[in-house]
Parts: C-alpha cells; structure tokens; sequence
C-alpha cells in the first residue's frame, strides 16, 4: 500500500502529464478559438447555476456548522449576482488581446541571423487557493486564454463549488473542442495533494498560491517549483509639505478606508513635518470611523489617536487602523518606507513635481504612485483587464499580473546556412 | 561557539546587508559613472597584472598537486593574453546600453492615471561559480552595469586568482566614487557559505549557479533563493527532406564540433527519411573525428558508426560524440524533440519555409534556428554585448541573458488626486 505522500504524487503526476499534452495544444490554439471556448464555458456556468449554487449551499453550510469567521462565510457564499459576476469575469477574459504570438523585439545579428523573441505560454500553472470559489473559474480562464493548461487546487471548504464550477467550466471548452485536461480540479482535499504540486517540477513550471499569508508562506517554504506570490501589502501614503491639503485629505482617507481588507490599502500615512495642516486628516480618519496609531507628535495633533508600538511599522491591518508618522520631508519617508514597506504600493502627495520625481525613482516598490489613493493598486485598474494577482516579489513579474505574467518567450532564430566560426 | 551554519550564515547576512545598501546607491547611480567605474576597474586590473597572475600561479599549482584534471586546470589559468581578454570584456560591458531607466511602456487609465513601466535593478545578485576566475570579473561587471549589487562565491580552486581580480575591481569601482560594497566577494571557501547564501531570503533576490550539473542541481534544490539556472544544452538539428544537403553537411559539422564542450552544442541529428542523401553528412562528421552512434538505419547508411543506446538520446556529451536517428519528416522530428530536448536550442535545415516556420512555433524550447549552427546559441552572438549565463528555466528570462535579464520593473503612476470609487 502507497503511502500518502506517494499517492499524492501518483495523482499529481498524472494530473501534470495530462496537463502537459493539453498544454502542446494550447500553445497551438489560435486566439479565436480560446476565446470561443470562454464563452461556451461562461455559457456553460450559466446553464449549470442552479446545479453550482446548491453545491455551494453545501459548502456553506459545513462552514457554518464547522464555525468557519463571517469573513470566510462571505468569500465563500455564491448567490446569483455573484455568480453572474463570476460569469462577466470569463466573457471579459474572452475579449481580451492574446499575448500569445506577440513579437517582443527583432534584430539582425553580425551574421546576419535574423532574431525575434515571441512569446509563447509558461506551460503548466498550478494555483493554490483557498475558499474563494470564484477563484476555480478566473484563475482558469486567465490560463486558458495565455495558452497554459492549469492545475486548480482550492481549499476544502469550497470544493463543492469549485467541483460543480470546474464541471462547467470544462464542458464549455470541451464544447469548443479543446483538451478537457486544460483546466484541472484536484479533486481530493487531502493537503499532501499541496505538497505534491509543490515539488512536481518538470510538470508544473509555476506555482501561484492566492490567499493569505500562512498559505503564501508555506507554499513558498516548500516549493521547488518557481512561485509567483504575493505576500504583505504594507503600503505608505507620504503628505510632503507641497501637499494640497485637500487632495492629501481625500486620498488619505480613501487609500486607507475605501476597503481595508485588499492588500492595495494604505496601513501606514506618513506627513512632512513641514506639511502645513496635519490635523484636518487624521480627524478625517477618526470621524470615518478609523482608529488612528500615531506618534507622540500625531497624539499631540489629534486626541482621540491612540499611542503607536513599535511593531505597528509593520503590521499589515487589512482594517480600519492606521499607523501614522511624522517624518522630516521627503528623505524622511524614503527612510521610514526603506526600512518598512513590503514593497508592494507606495504613494507621495505632492504639488511638487520635482518632489514627486525624486519619489517615484527612489522608492523601491513594485508600484509607486503620484497623487492617487493606493487601493487603485488592481489589474482591472491599470488596464490589464484581470489579474490572476499582485506579485511582490522582483522576478518574472512585478505588480498585477494578467495574461502577460502568464507568458515567457522564446528566440527564433531566421538564418540562410549560417555557421559559426 | 557557533555551529559553522550560523558563522555562514552570520557572514552571508552582513554581506548581505552590506550588498542592500550598495544596491540603494547603484538603483540611482547614472549610466556614466557606472560606465566610469568599470573602466577604472579594467585599468585596475591591467596595473594589478603581475600581482594577479602571480595569485593564479599559486591556485594551478595546487590544483595541479590536488590532482584537477586538464580541463579543470586550463579553465582555471590565466596568461597575459587571457587576462587583456577579461579586461577587453569589462571594457566592453562599460559601453553596452543601460536598461536602468529604460520605460518598458506606458497607458493611460480610465481613471486619468498615467502609467508607465520603468526598468529597475534586480537589487542584490549571488553568483555561486567553480573555477574559471574570470567569472568574478564578467559577473562582477554585468551586475554593476545592470545596477545591481553581487555577491560572488567562487570556486575553492580559483580563490587565489578571484581574491586578486576581486581587489583590483574594487579598487576600480571605489576610484569612480562608488561603494566597494557593490561587489563583494566572499572569502571563505566553507562549502556552509554556499548554504548560507541559498537560505538568504531578503538580502540576495536572486542566485544564478555557473557551473557544471552538479552546482546547478545543488543550487535548485537547496535554495531558497529564487534561482536562474542554466541546465542541461541537448541540442537537436533536424534535417528535413528540403534541406539544401550543403548547408546541411556544413551546419551540422560546425554544430556539432566548432566546440563540443559548450551548452549549444549538437548532441543529436535526426535526419528526415525522405532526406535524399544522409551518407555525407555521416561520413564528413566521422571524417572530422566524431564518433557517431545511430540507430540500425544508420548503421546501415555508414558503417563507421556504432549503435546507440537508449539512453543516448539524453545525454549531453560535451563531447566529440553525436547521436543519430532517422525520422518521419517534421512530425517525426517533433516528437522526438519533444520527448527528450532540454529546451535549449534545436534547429531545423530545409529549404521549405513553411515547414521551417512550423518548427519554430512547434519547437518548446529557449532558442529554435532555422538553417543556422546551434552553435550561435549564445549572447555575443545574438547582439547582448555579454552574457550572464544561458537560462533553460521558463520564467523571469529566458536563452541569453544579458544585462536586460538582470532587471525588473516598477510601475509608476502618475495621478492627479484620483480617488477609487
């Protein structure tokens, strides 16, 4: 009899060989074709709601009878709209362009070889999530529609749902006639099925874990299989002294209340000292309901703050708690976020474009921003259309990561007989 | 008293540490001062010359008492003309184009904010290498250039030479006004500080191995560190029954043999069915003293060759050695590939442009070449000015990498007060 580990790896081995053959003919697929297959899965979804939200009342109440949080209850449960949103989602995909044939750069070599770097898919995704089922579906139609097959593992307390929208969504892009394969649900919640995907190298080329920072912390503990992972969102909103006061008041707010649990929230503001009117905003945060941790300096400005700890420089909230610092211009925030910014989004409010210049090249972070609430930190924001999420680390891709950060490239090389010498 | 981990790690820390802050100074150090340093660096090197070959002398005649076999110990000698070659490549790397700054492209949002994707330094680069000296100066001037700190870990055999190049680079790059921290060479020749550097999440962002399998494989197995890997170069030419059977017979001479030892070598020609005469490409390879192993058809078409094992169309000979297999047309050469390339570079001769065009988008691998030696598989070559290895992995970069492979981005966003809504 196998051991777990070994059966685990049986499973995810012959997961990733089909997903590999699936994912020669995606490569191959011309952008029509995905896109059609998009469509008859979003059709697919649509035909299958009743069967889908059934199963997902399964899902919720084993949640509610295993005294799963509010918070968990609310990312799990599907009613119609959600499920039309998640619908939208893949019709949206389906339109959008095809990295998959681009040509990054051309070149003529001395000897005369004629050089072209196209891009072409990563192969085989693997996606860890957790219990947010509309992950099942965005996670694979942005794989689909950049030509790679993917390999779905969503957490136990949503795998109902994802079973019943995985069938969907595989009946749709059958229907278009593509490999069944290229979308596969691990159906088995045992967690040795993670620690498979995670050392199938050669199989999977790329793990993706979505969701919190135990899951992206083990995933990457024990990956041998390259991650693109997003980790904390400590980001800093700096009011430099050439701030309007108005536009520093009205992004300060938004950035830090607009929603305090996604990771492009501002948790931590920082003000000139020589900022002419500080108070306006930390009272603009109290009276919206925030609970405002500030120096000895901001308790001073505003009574009802609340007297920071170290360890508040370096806390993620994802609520309604900000960490507030008075730092001496420009240098000083560069300071304060050096030593304490997760490098994900940081922003100046500055009338001084000079300032602001000198901000956005010295701060390392993989999205800085001039004049603009954090929380437009989003794929959809910036255009990409969707996002399969926010990458903070430095390699491959950086910030949101649509169907392009699916991509690689490869070198074609025209030659005419060429020999080297 | 430490354990020898935790004096490893103790020393790859403060580098480390050390590493970062040099990286905050050369993120924002213009082209021409880094261009600067690195000419006062080859200067450096040429005034060091007798001191350096004087270092190298004593590690070939250890490594000649250790019993390092001939290649090892021509790898790791220097002469005056080797050493102008090391101080012509700096030199050269000084004049390349910066992709520091560089903006990647740029949109508007819906909501009015500007964006724009700026190329950025990796930040902190560990080069873990074996005997060739010249790496500590090559690595050392590509990340430089590419504004990035390094941390090098040669090999044992070459510390003598590595100490002497390392001191006089620095010495070049502090003359420039730039922080001797920016490349840093680690002292110890304690197998731990290759550990240590594995595990050293937060201070190195990226480790690249150069060197042979055994490196490379301990490298991605044991880091923790994302690593770009340069692995196995099993390189297929395929001749397809269009191919002008002169090229063919050149190309395939030339890559297999112009140098049997680098990764773009040939190490498998599959010659198409209907190819109207295979014999002279056979006999010109045997002629040239190679040996070839084939399947039975071979054997029967030259009866110099031998007959290859299984296990030969996955071996990397880096050798005089080539294995040769008959194959239905294109299909037959695909699927061959396809089950045993390393997704380096593999080439097609033929005169049918369609049929080329095929194989290129068909081929998975780094580099495809169409009527040209596989042995041009390599950075000078395809215009990068230099390289920093060749990478088999799918993400970050992909074929040559060069000094754009060493960079990131950010994206800056330009706003002006935009809130989310």
């Amino acid at each position: 009899m196998n051991a777990p580990a070994d059966t685990a790896t049986a499973v995810i081995t012959d997961m990733g060989q089909r997903a590999r053959a699936a994912a020669a003919v995606l490569a191959a697929t011309p952008t029509a074709q995905k896109a059609q297959a998009l469509r008859a899965a979003a059709e697919a979804i649509r035909a299958d709601a009743d069967a889908i939200l059934a199963a997902n009342a399964v899902d919720v109440a084993a949640g509610e009878s295993n005294g799963l949080s509010g918070a968990m209850l609310d990312r799990l449960k599907l009613d119609p709209k959600r499920l039309e949103g998640i619908v939208a989602a893949v019709e949206n995909v389906a339109g959008l362009p095809d990295p998959v044939g681009q040509i990054i750069d051309q070149s003529v070599a001395p000897s005369g070889l004629k050089l072209s770097r196209v891009r072409v898919p990563l192969g085989v995704v693997g996606i860890i999530y957790e219990s947010r089922p509309n992950v099942t579906v965005d996670a694979g139609a942005l794989c689909l529609m950049s030509g790679n097959a993917a390999i779905l593992r969503g957490g136990s307390e949503a795998i109902h749902s994802s079973r019943a929208l995985h069938a969907a969504l595989v009946r749709g892009i059958a229907a278009a006639g593509l490999p069944e394969d290229a979308i596969q649900l691990v159906q088995q919640t045992d967690r040795a099925l993670v620690g498979a995907m995670l050392k199938a190298q050669g199989l999977i080329d790329i793990i993706i874990p979505r969701g919190g920072k135990t899951l992206v912390a083990r995933v990457q503990d024990e990956a041998r299989v390259p991650v693109l992972a997003h980790l904390d969102g400590i980001c800093h909103t700096y009011v430099d002294a050439a701030a309007d006061p108005e536009k520093a008041r009205s992004i300060a707010v938004n950035a830090k209340l607009r929603r305090t649990g996604v990771c492009g929230a501002m948790e931590t503001l920082l003000i000139d000292r020589a900022f002419a009117d500080p108070k306006p905003i930390l009272s603009a945060l109290i009276d919206a309901g925030c609970e405002v941790r500030g120096t000895a300096e901001v308790l001073a400005l505003e009574p009802r703050a609340v007297a920071a700890a170290d360890a508040d420089w370096d806390t993620e909230y994802l609520d309604s708690i900000v960490s507030v610092a008075i730092v001496d211009g420009v240098a000083g925030a560069l300071a304060h976020i050096a030593a304490h910014s997760s490098h994900h989004t940081d922003a100046i409010i500055t009338e001084d474009a000079t300032t602001a210049e000198h901000f956005l090249n010295a701060v390392d972070s993989a999205i800085v921003m001039w004049n603009a609430s954090t929380q437009f930190a989003d794929g959809g924001e910036f255009g990409l259309g969707a996002e399969i999420g926010i990458a903070t680390g430095r390699l491959h891709a950086r910030g949101p990561v649509a169907l392009e950060g699916l991509t690689t490239y490869k070198w074609q090389v025209r030659g005419t007989g060429q020999v080297r010498p």
